[in-house]
């Protein structure tokens, strides 16, 4: 089945010439028809750009219409003039639209920059790129897709993913676009995603949905340990499927799907990488609290020696167990049990005998690798999704530019 | 000048079988000709080697005389056998070492084991090792080398330094150890530490002093961002060097050189690599707070994106302010500046113009890079030091083994 917008909301994607090869796309525009309830997970670094200074002070939200991308320039460390670059990106986009018919103003608009930090908008490509783009707005795939091109940097293919429900006799469409690779060029370490629904839901609903949805999926995810300056996730809602205002099993069902299209994406990213081999998946289980696995999931999925383990196909329970126990949870380690892809390796504190060569080629023959961990301490569970660490992944990074 | 062991000392490194390479030591002996005050500070992963527990049940303590080090199997992840092991190694060293005209008893032991965890250690050849130390103690400059032989694992190179200073006509020495590597091989990230001296200290002041030393020095190092299952600094004082115990200015003069050599053998560990083109050493200043400042610096040094920048020097000013604000501190990030080998790269929040050609090539041109980053949030420093991140160093973790 193609991915598809849900009803009432436009695409397009356009080439400005801020990226160098003419044939990307460098600037997306995504329009609602009528007013989406907006809501926004931020970053959490302390040094943040202009765009999510602006999409902190406009959501959450009821009259939202237009998010507008773009990419090659973060906006970032810009200054004052940098908040003003992205204020005006914003009345841009509104005037674009009105031009061709819609009718909302510069307050409606979200933005989103993602690229090298410290350099300043080119605004005339930047201007020139939205009108061209709100005169292609369209509902086709095509569009959908340039949409979600126009976001890339480093990544090596585009990051689509939409579910549909129905309730009641009425449809409801869920879709996310997503840029975010595994290898990751300099200053563009960014994840952004945008995630439009035609369903009806309160605002406040929207903000703790997309919340919840966040913490077990984007911020699931470990490439680098880092965490950008511009990492932005968007939830639009415009209610066009129709029906009323999703409550009690609907709304447990559109927040069901929400998590699995955040997940989809989630996991693209870390798939994504020229120098990666591998995609690995950390799972802790019968840990305490919620906090204490994702704690323990994260400081494994972040272990360089972890992530070259495994691209050295090596069944190195060691540093696996060694990095549960640094990472600031107390648990009992003799009750400590590990498998990689199903193999048992690590039985209650003590290493289990296993054929080496068999475990090493299942990790070297697959591109998947589990990782889970047995605590015995409460039921709390997470998983985190990493991808390895190769010679050839560290030669890119390293040699990107200069 | 040479190296030298404290008044009192001996010391004593042999080959066991445990390393494949008969060239290479593997077991060492340090031992003191009367009673010595030693403390210990050790790993804070909760999953911990053997030697660990019993060094933690027998410090402080002020009777210790002797450590004995084998490397090789860490003896971590081995359950109950693990432990009377550990207590056997601590035996025979007593009872070797009376056998050559010492008079102790093995609580006055203390015991340290690196290598592969999850093995058992091969006692035999242990013992063995150890009657054939005890019978080479001495105190000359070969002996002391041999020693920190014996402690390696994947170092490139032994690390001794030896620092001296006078106080009303008495010579004190002090002499430090240890092994640990940029290039870390499976289940080998230990790091391990002995510093010996002829100074009579109180075993509460040595306690507090080994704690602030190694906060700055060994706590102030990231090779992997990992901590092992058996890192541990031990300090020996036995007084020998004659004199009333210190105190006053005395004991600061003491504690600065016990800083200052602690220093010099954790840079030694990041500088040691055999894929590691580049010694990294990362200063804060301004920080509200001390643990502001070492967080921020660790978080900087931990970052695979700012390693493989140096390895590339690539001067990336992006990748260390972007990691400092995720460093989990509250800063004003316009009033940040940083340089990056005494060059101005970044000045209260926006870029400055450099050379990056010129830039790059200092980065490429020596072994040290220095990243200085000033807040103005208040006082507190804090100087973090780590080697970089390049393809060779992650082909050589990669293919360690299987």
């Amino acid at each position: 089945m193609p991915d598809r917008l849900p009803q009432g909301f436009t695409a397009a994607g356009v080439y400005t010439g801020v990226k160098r090869n003419p044939n990307k796309k460098d600037l997306s525009l995504l329009v609602s028809d009528r007013p989406a309830v907006g809501v926004g997970v931020y970053t959490k670094n302390v040094v943040f750009g202009a765009p999510v200074q602006l999409n902190r002070e406009r959501t959450p939200s009821e009259s939202i219409r237009a998010v507008v991308v773009n990419s090659g320039v973060a906006n970032a460390c810009t200054g004052e003039q940098g908040y003003q670059d992205a204020l005006m990106m914003a009345e841009k986009t509104a005037a674009a639209c009105v031009a061709v018919g819609q009718d909302f103003a510069g307050p409606d608009v979200l933005v989103m920059s993602t690229g090298i930090i410290g350099e300043m908008l080119p605004m005339e490509k930047i201007a020139k790129g939205i009108d061209e783009a709100s005169k292609i707005l369209a509902s086709d795939e095509q569009s959908l897709i340039d949409a979600a091109r126009g976001m890339m940097t480093t990544d090596t293919t585009h990051k689509i993913r939409s579910r549909s429900f129905e309730i009641d006799g009425t449809t409801i469409q869920v879709t996310g676009m997503a840029k975010g690779a595994a290898m990751i060029g300099p200053n563009m370490a960014t994840m952004l995603g945008v995630i439009m629904t035609d369903a009806a839901i309160r605002v406040e609903d929207a903000n703790a949905g997309l919340k919840d949805a966040v913490n077990e999926s984007f911020n699931c995810i470990s490439v680098e340990g880092h965490m950008s300056t511009s990492d932005t996730v968007l939830l639009l809602a415009n209610g066009a499927a129709g029906g009323p205002v999703l409550e009690g099993k609907a709304l447990a069902m559109f927040q069901a799907t929400l998590v699995e299209v955040c997940e989809d994406l989630a996991q693209s990213i870390p798939a994504d990488g020229e120098g990666a081999s591998h995609l690995i998946t950390v799972e802790v289980h019968g840990a305490a609290t919620r906090e204490d696995a994702v704690k323990i999931a994260r400081t494994i999925a972040d272990s360089p020696l972890v992530k070259t383990a495994v691209a050295g196909a090596d069944p190195n329970w060691g540093r696996i167990v060694s990095a549960a126990g640094y990472a600031g949870v107390e648990f009992d380690p003799s009750k400590v049990c590990l498998h990689v892809n199903s193999s048992l390796l690590y039985e209650r504190g003590v290493p289990v005998e296993f054929n080496a060569e068999e475990i090493s080629a299942a990790i070297r023959e697959n591109r998947d690798t589990h990782l889970v961990l047995l605590l015995d301490e409460g039921h709390a569970s997470a998983r985190f999704w990493t991808s390895d660490l190769t010679a050839e992944y560290v030669r890119l990074n390293a040699d990107y530019h200069t």
